[in-house]
């Protein structure tokens, strides 16, 4: 796609969209809308502000009569590229846009603006007696606009599912300029395509969230957190299956491997966590008596699997320790080594032991170090492959790491994404997961919606795919 | 369009696809394929029996060559004629489609042909431990594929979830003859565009599923069954709003309004049901001491909101009598009057009692009798305008309140249907629902699937829509 270059006629009729301290063409603040979570920049021509769906319908009409690429942004934390301008354009930062308008106790639901942080929305609501499940790791600065982007996922999606569960109507500025309506604000809705669920998840390819209608449901009575020491990884993963075969279901249900943990107790001086093969955390939810006997019913099954130790949290701060130490694991790990490849792959649950065990062959035949934790509970493990980019040799065995995992997720029955998304960073990997024919006709839905290609390009589809 | 008659040459073609016994053409066997639950009947030109998803891509290459209309069917047991082939054309039935080809106890999935029959799959897994939760009231009789292209509900919904929430893959036959495979085997994917819930309620017009992948859950320990009787409709919609915002969440809760019990009343000789203005169906499942609690929540609040007499089912056999009496709801309304205008609106359920109120006034402007019951929980309400449409005077004011139903339901914040779809019996509302911008979207993104409008046309759509 050839795109016009933005001219200076364009500032003006941008500027006079969205309001003269609404717009930047300035090369510092262009700079920061430039990247993600991916580390790989690319600089936007111009940076908008816009406060209504009005105003980001007339942008889209201008970027198609010019043509010119626009990119939706909440707050750049995805891990795949998905909001980074690839082939320059306009980013429309959701930043001003972050109003919660509504919550609705009676019929539980709130009606949010894009730019709303995720952790502020849960605050409120909590506030009322009211619960949002989908909990990203990113929560305290990710946007729900994001969140439904990417159908963000998080811990609790083992028991609550995903943003897409949560999300009953849109309002929608189409690339085309018209602003749509879409799903319902009730619990049920079946008239005409199911547009809302096909927008989360696209990755902002196929419109920009204005305003967003979610689910909420009733604040759970009692949390407690445990921990479970293993003495290996499969061990821990095999108990994986025994818990979510029990009643109830786990609220979280997460794995930290071995490397992961040696990297947190490095970084911590070895205050954080007991030496261990293997940890799993978790969470059970509910009323009193059902968390009662939930705790009980999972601490045996993980002595009975192997388990040295369980750790049950007397108090919400010994809770907020437990989980210091698994938000700990992304930074821990730069000390291993200064880059690494971040992917996010699906199995099901029966087969996460032998996709640990593939994970650490894989490892030990490329030569790099792997270190894996994530939602065990629903199967979808963050693999990170641990390199120094700068050493060609090192960063070859790494991408070729990668596209083991990649084979192996899929030899298993699994998906190569289970709540990053495809962006860039997957794109060339599309095609030995999904065929040839499936990706032309997400193009042709993509085409429905953009005729033009000026929404977000350079995402989900690649040009040089690598074959499956 | 314009599409082609089925000659002598089509016939044969169609034979050699799926076999000489599987094809009819004789007009007693299309007669049995001409209808549905609206009782509107189409002559189709053929009526074929694939067993696979090349034959049914083979049947398509050939629909689009000469072109000819295609519909595929499951048991016939839609509301609003989404089997029906209002253009002629061939019926693909599903009958012989139905194996249940794995039940995955340890990742809890079941992997279905599209012609099982909802209360075959629950009797199938409920017999390992696990639990389909989808239960719309033709679930004896009516199949996973139709479940999936109407995204069906029922009484669970209101803590499950519906259809939409269960489907985790597809195998589909693209109207273009493509086989594709869509969605995961995972609880997580978001590779690509969500197609898998794209197709879910699309009716039947965006592809033959012909396989699917059904997220299972574990069954409940237990179920308790009350029924809750009320002086007046809108107590009885007011408890519902106390119920809801109560812990735990009940696995259903139906109302019954006055018209449908003096109707049940009547059928049965007085038997089923006491004389009651308003009743609520509920139940509450879960471990024995949530259900045992859950139980006594309800009968608390039931009191609180002036029920009169609150009966809790001691066993089985009495929770069937009390089942037994909801479902007598539909025949009974027969006795009435011989036709009714079956419609299924939502509204966020604090509006409950204002619709209900509100289609009271209808009914008594219109004169027409409506007798409403459904499923209080999720704010679906089945309304049912009961009508001699052999008096064309009577038949005109049951269109007129089924309109007046429509604008109140919208007015309240709702959707005029909740799982029965769109079909041909909603198609004129649709523009008082969606604006003609969304009309317009979905209308592009059935052409990016259906170039030549061969698949299930005549749905959703409308050449002569009344405006809202």
């Amino acid at each position: 796609m050839n795109y016009a270059t933005i001219t200076e006629t364009d500032m003006e009729a941008l500027r006079a969209i969205v309001g003269e301290e609404n717009a930047s063409f300035s090369i510092e603040e262009r700079l920061c809308y430039a990247y993600d979570a991916t580390n790989r920049d690319y600089m936007p021509d111009g940076v908008l502000f816009p406060a209504t769906a009005a105003e980001i319908s007339e942008v889209f009409k201008l970027a198609n009569a010019r043509p010119f690429p626009v990119i939706a942004r909440g707050a750049g934390s995805g891990f795949t590229g998905g909001s980074v301008p690839v082939d320059g354009g306009v980013v429309l930062s959701t930043e001003r846009m972050n109003r919660i308008i509504e919550i609705d106790t009676e019929n539980m639901t709130a009606l949010v603006e894009p730019g709303v942080v995720n952790g502020d929305l849960q605050t409120a609501v909590e506030a009322e007696g009211l619960f949002y499940p989908p909990d990203p790791s990113s929560l305290k600065f990710s946007t729900i606009g994001g969140n439904i982007a990417e159908c963000a996922g998080g811990p609790r999606a083992v028991k609550y599912g995903v943003t897409r569960d949560y999300v009953l109507g849109l309002e929608v500025v189409l690339p085309t300029g018209e602003i749509i309506q879409t799903g319902v604000k009730t619990m049920k809705g079946v008239v005409g395509y199911d547009l809302t669920r096909l927008i989360v998840g696209s990755e902002g390819t196929l419109g920009v969230v204005t305003r967003a209608t979610l689910k909420l449901v009733a604040l759970p009575e009692t949390v407690k957190t445990m921990l479970a020491v293993f003495p290996s990884l499969y061990a821990a993963a095999s108990s994986v299956n025994d818990i979510l075969l029990s009643s109830p279901l786990p609220s979280t249900l997460e794995i930290i491997d071995g490397a992961c943990i040696r990297a947190i107790r490095d970084f911590s001086g070895g205050k954080a966590l007991p030496e261990a093969e293997a940890l799993l955390l978790i969470e059970v939810d509910g009323t009193d008596e059902t968390v009662l006997s939930g705790t009980e019913t999972v601490r045996r099954i993980c002595v009975e699997g192997g388990a040295t130790e369980v750790r049950i949290a007397a108090g919400k701060r010994e809770a907020r320790e437990l989980w210091q130490a698994r938000r700990a694991i992304s930074p821990s790990l730069k000390k291993i080594k200064p880059d690494k490849l971040n992917e996010d792959v699906v199995v099901p649950r029966s087969n996460i032991p032998a996709l640990i065990e593939g994970i650490q062959d894989i490892a030990k035949e490329r030569g790099v170090i792997i270190a894996s934790f994530g939602h065990a509970g629903d199967g979808n493990i963050h693999v990170n492959i641990m390199i120094d980019s700068s050493d060609p040799d090192e960063d070859k065995r790494g991408q070729e790491a990668v596209r083991d995992v990649f084979e192996l997720t899929l030899k298993l029955g699994g998906t190569i994404s289970g709540e990053h998304g495809v962006g860039t960073a997957k794109a060339p990997y599309l095609g030995m997961e999904l065929s040839a024919d499936v990706i032309a006709l997400m193009r042709r839905v993509k085409e429905s919606f953009d005729p033009n290609g000026i929404l977000n390009p350079g995402k989900i589809f690649c040009s040089a795919p690598i074959e499956g």
